[in-house]
């Protein structure tokens, strides 16, 4: 990481999206980013989100997990630390086992609120609200598919269970939730009209279920806008990652005024997964950093990945938002010379904010003189403009040839300061290197030339 | 995979937001799924859209890639085989085996055809036309960021410059694009004079790029739109994936008139790249799965990864769209009901389109005893469904204590078979399992216990 700078001032401009940003921060970036959401966007609840963290619910429904009652504590109360709002635990009729871990999370006493995740069914509800949680987010199934193939009831019958649910869970005095299952693939009246009669016995919130991951961002902000202006409790949302788009569109459920987002740590649920706590702290740090600064601790968030990739046994992937191993390495020489002269050309997250480090790889036939440079004050050599502009032809000369190491190109550099400084040897042979003189040019017109959008 | 099943009649309906559905093929999902691009969506080119494939130029900017000639050769055969629309190439100014890597690649003869990505300059310009290339890319920054501290050029510069690189290369008879950079970072009235000026001199297609992957759908379908109200020729769009939604502004791009997308294998690119092919791919075929099977390989997708992730020594992630591990593998017990009764309960994508199968896990506490009927089917042993059901709580109970593995389970429904069959025994001690009782109770009631949304 020797060739890491890092410059918050400069790399703060990342609110480019964000819908009400303070000016007074950045108001470059508040000029030439005209497309945001507008402080006019008045649905918009970007800048007020909460997280349910779903790591030991949903989390638990993906291939690898198995968490005991320790590794399950040492999660939430990790979550807690972390600043998430709500935590949502298996249901206590999963098993006996999932029941008393129910409750042993609850006496820990956390910040974060504790949810219970239990089918729309009286049996669930009375085992869920005798382990002591805070709230009960109850489901059921409402598309044609899964009222055909899954519990096989119609729309009378779920209304029926559904208010007999809520009106006891309500009776307990803790938080009651309503959400439909598969909502984008179900019937919009009768969504709608389960969603009003739940809204008027006064459930906390109405969820909306993405169970599939077909949807996709415009489907989402209709419906969430449609369902804004029938129901007058929050809304929370739910997006399965299958088709690539769980952080989008939860992005864009907040713009629509959906209130609460379903994460887990590294996305971990059923098939490929949920919006990723990490990615959706990339994408909401992007739109507000003050906001998502005061809330969440997102220095601890590497920390936190690793401790579930390890109790699920997985490799964080390589691509992960912000703690994937390339990140913030920024490699063509057009890209480096921008970043060494301001972060913020090429980044809209700040390193520092999660407590990392940006890189600047300039070990490769791709690197620009301005990145060699760089390295070469970082060895305390003195090398002018044009010696570092025919030392770095050198350089991706090599690069041609094989993949190079920070060694390689230190050697290189060594070398070739030693030549210019050493009177009795001639700096460069010309007839030698034929792909100097090119690379002089070049460099010396656009100071790089590895082009990239 | 023995306790996978494919029923790809049934999981067909994967078109539930395609904008022209082939009503046959699916009337029900049509039917349940309201919120998709409606017909009368003129702008989209959601089925007409086609692929620059970048892993040669954007993919050669990941950290970790180092391609050699070979290597490319294979790579781009391999793309070519898959069905991309174009080969995106380094820029031969980057470096001499740059240049000559890709004349190699332009005497393939192959049936995609090959552009070279290049700064608006005339020296790379010359040396681009002179490799024989299908087309050339030509890209510069139009942000106020990049023209401060990248390139240092006002817009007169910029489109006095275009104008000559454009002409240039129209004289050559071959594709010409001009591309922002950072577009959204950039002055919209910037923005279109510039595209204007271009389109009029007649290039192929303009570029829309979100270098540093700040914009968001909503952003990208405005620009989209807009743009497409300025200019006649084709618009591309170009996504990084800093906050996670590279894939889902690509969708969106397509549904407001782009009609060429960005993608690199596994997404590889500068930080955490671009919009990743295969992922891109399974937002498509939701979209619209004919279009999509009648243009590209799916089942070639795992076998092009894999080479790509040798290349580049990266693991494929967990959670990879399509190819992860996990992304057809059902858990959760009522997710394991739905599926085996109708796949399309729980999948919009039918794993059979890309040579892959689906994965019933249910040798785990979350399992229902409709997956362990399955299973005691699939192991030719005779059980009723009560039987099942109390085979099934001992495999919940024994899930509690420990990670269970395909073994445990068969193991236990084969003691409990010739428990069952051996009339001495007692088919199951009550008092020794308390939590029998109840788990068979609420079985009995939905069939399953572990909710899910």
């Amino acid at each position: 990481m020797s060739a890491s700078t890092t410059t918050p001032a400069a790399a703060a401009p990342a609110a480019t999206d964000g819908p009400n940003e303070k000016n007074g921060a950045n108001p470059v970036v508040t000029q030439v980013n005209p497309y945001g959401p507008h402080p006019s966007d008045y649905l918009s609840n970007v800048s007020g989100f909460q997280l349910i963290e779903s790591t030991l619910r949903e989390g638990e429904q993906f291939a690898n997990a198995f968490f005991d009652t320790e590794k399950k504590i040492e999660i939430a109360k990790a979550l807690d630390d972390f600043g998430v709002d709500y935590i949502e635990l298996t249901s206590p009729a999963a098993s006996e086992q999932s029941r008393k871990d129910c409750e042993a999370i609850c006496k820990l006493g956390l910040k974060a609120k504790i949810l219970t995740h239990i089918r729309c069914h009286m049996d669930d509800a009375k085992l869920a609200v005798a382990t002591g949680v805070d709230g009960v987010d109850v489901v059921i199934g409402t598309s044609q598919f899964l009222r055909q193939y899954s519990h096989g009831k119609d729309m009378n019958y779920i209304a029926k269970s559904a208010v007999e649910v809520i009106e006891f869970v309500k009776s307990h005095g803790i938080e009651i939730r309503f959400s439909s299952e598969d909502s984008f693939r179900s019937d919009l009246v009768d969504l709608l009209n389960i969603y009003r009669t739940v809204d008027k016995i006064g459930v906390n919130r109405v969820g909306i279920a993405d169970t599939v991951g077909c949807a996709n961002p415009r489907q989402v902000y209709e419906l969430v806008r449609t369902l804004k202006s029938i129901v007058s409790c929050d809304i929370e949302c739910h997006f399965h990652n299958d088709t690539g788009c769980a952080i989008a569109n939860a992005y864009t459920a907040l713009e629509a005024g959906a209130k609460l987002i379903d994460v887990s740590v590294l996305g971990i649920g059923e098939r490929n997964g949920i919006t990723p706590l990490g990615g959706l702290m990339a994408r909401m740090i992007a739109a507000d950093r003050d906001y998502v600064l005061s809330k969440y601790k997102l220095h601890k968030l590497r920390e936190l990945e690793t401790l579930v990739a390890e109790a699920v046994q997985v490799n964080i992937p390589f691509n992960n938002p912000i703690t994937g191993f390339c990140a913030f390495t920024h490699k063509a020489g057009i890209h480096a010379k921008a970043i060494l002269a301001n972060p913020s050309t090429y980044e809209i997250l700040n390193p520092s904010d999660f407590g990392l480090t940006r890189y600047i790889h300039f070990a490769n036939r791709l690197t620009g003189w301005n990145a060699i440079k760089s390295r070469v004050d970082q060895l305390n050599l003195n090398l002018t403009d044009d010696q570092c502009k025919e030392v770095t032809a050198k350089i991706k000369k090599l690069g041609d040839v094989r993949s190079l190491n920070i060694d390689d190109v230190d050697s290189i550099i060594r070398d070739y300061h030693q030549s210019v400084t050493t009177p009795a040897l001639n700096p460069v042979d010309d007839a030698d290197l034929p792909a100097i003189k090119k690379q002089k040019t070049e460099a010396a017109t656009n100071g790089t030339n590895g082009a990239s959008a």
